[in-house]
């Protein structure tokens, strides 16, 4: 098994960090998507959308998507439990995962793309809508208010126990403060707990 | 249980056709979009997102994200089964359910959010830009190419049986069809066979 990926991605740091929680290890392959590594016909026989992570089995078959990486893991390393013991604690750990990536994630994506980091690091990589790149903070700062209120009331992400949740929500975070430059607003006092704690695990560093 | 919905919006279907196809019927509640119904107080308890659908359990816990909340019904109802029967399928299924989900709903959403059909239903619901209404377009029509490739070799969008994937991508086609207008075009023969074989399905009519 390897895991085809990119060291600096969120992406696969969420896959990596979900390992390190499993204690279990993968080795990993490179896709240097800056020099179009992940649009090679080869590459993208492995994965048609051209992107990264993905896991390749000893047989070829090949997994992309990091939550369906990651659920596969789950499937073989079932312990520690990080996507829900029963139906309502999964599906609860399932919806606030999915809104962490579409309402957070996403717009933090677009925020990527249209923003000044990557135009100097890949300069006409993609067309850039300044528009975009405002409504998208915008987004963002909204979010993290929600979440900060929500984190009053329970623990973690997904709820009162560590979760899948809490790593796309630690990798999303920190791409957004670290690489995007949109960095949340330090008086989210609650945010701010969830993220020293999260970022205590030993796991954090993968 | 109570489904909130709205019966012409995509995601509600997806719950809906999922629902038909285990044979399990939940009472609906209409959620008014346009009335702004999904902002008051009292739904978004119900769901921070403001989105439907919105599955409400007896007990009051609420589980939002169409996915979520098929799974939760999986787990209840597990056959037929559509999220896969092992770690290998399951994993394909979700990676192509999310592929569906971010490379053509997403474009999708864009294209109805900044097109003309909204525009004129809902005028100033949201600030369009017509550069973003472009550039979803091209997008889809690069997403259907791929995919009539793709089903060159395999009958269903998840695999050689049909699943959530399937039920996700008619929902999606026949959003962006029939009320987005963003048609398929009729020449990629492998996705017009798929769609007349998963639309003559009982379960499409829900």
């Amino acid at each position: 098994m390897r895991l085809h990926e990119l060291t600096p991605a969120p992406n696969p740091r969420r896959v990596r960090v979900f390992l390190a929680e499993k204690g279990v290890a993968i080795p990993s392959v490179q896709v240097d998507l800056f020099a179009g590594a992940n649009r090679t016909p080869e590459f993208l026989k492995k994965n048609p959308s051209g992107k990264i992570p993905v896991l390749e089995l000893d047989d070829g078959t090949c997994i992309a998507e990091s939550i369906a990486i990651c659920r596969y893991i789950e499937a073989l390393h079932p312990e520690p439990n990080l996507f829900g013991r029963d139906p309502v604690e999964a599906a609860q750990i399932e919806m606030r995962n999915r809104q962490l990536e579409f309402e957070l994630m996403g717009p933090v994506g677009i925020a990527w793309v249209n923003g000044p980091v990557l135009a100097q690091m890949a300069p006409g990589m993609f067309r850039q809508i300044p528009e975009a790149l405002a409504g998208a903070e915008a987004s963002i700062a909204r979010f993290y208010q929600r979440i900060d209120n929500e984190l009053a009331s329970r623990e973690f992400m997904g709820g009162d126990r560590f979760s899948v949740a809490d790593i796309t929500a630690l990798c999303v975070t920190d791409f957004a403060t670290d690489r995007v430059g949109v960095p949340r607003d330090p008086g989210l006092a609650n945010l701010a707990r969830w993220h020293a704690a999260v970022s205590a695990r030993p796991s954090a560093k993968a």
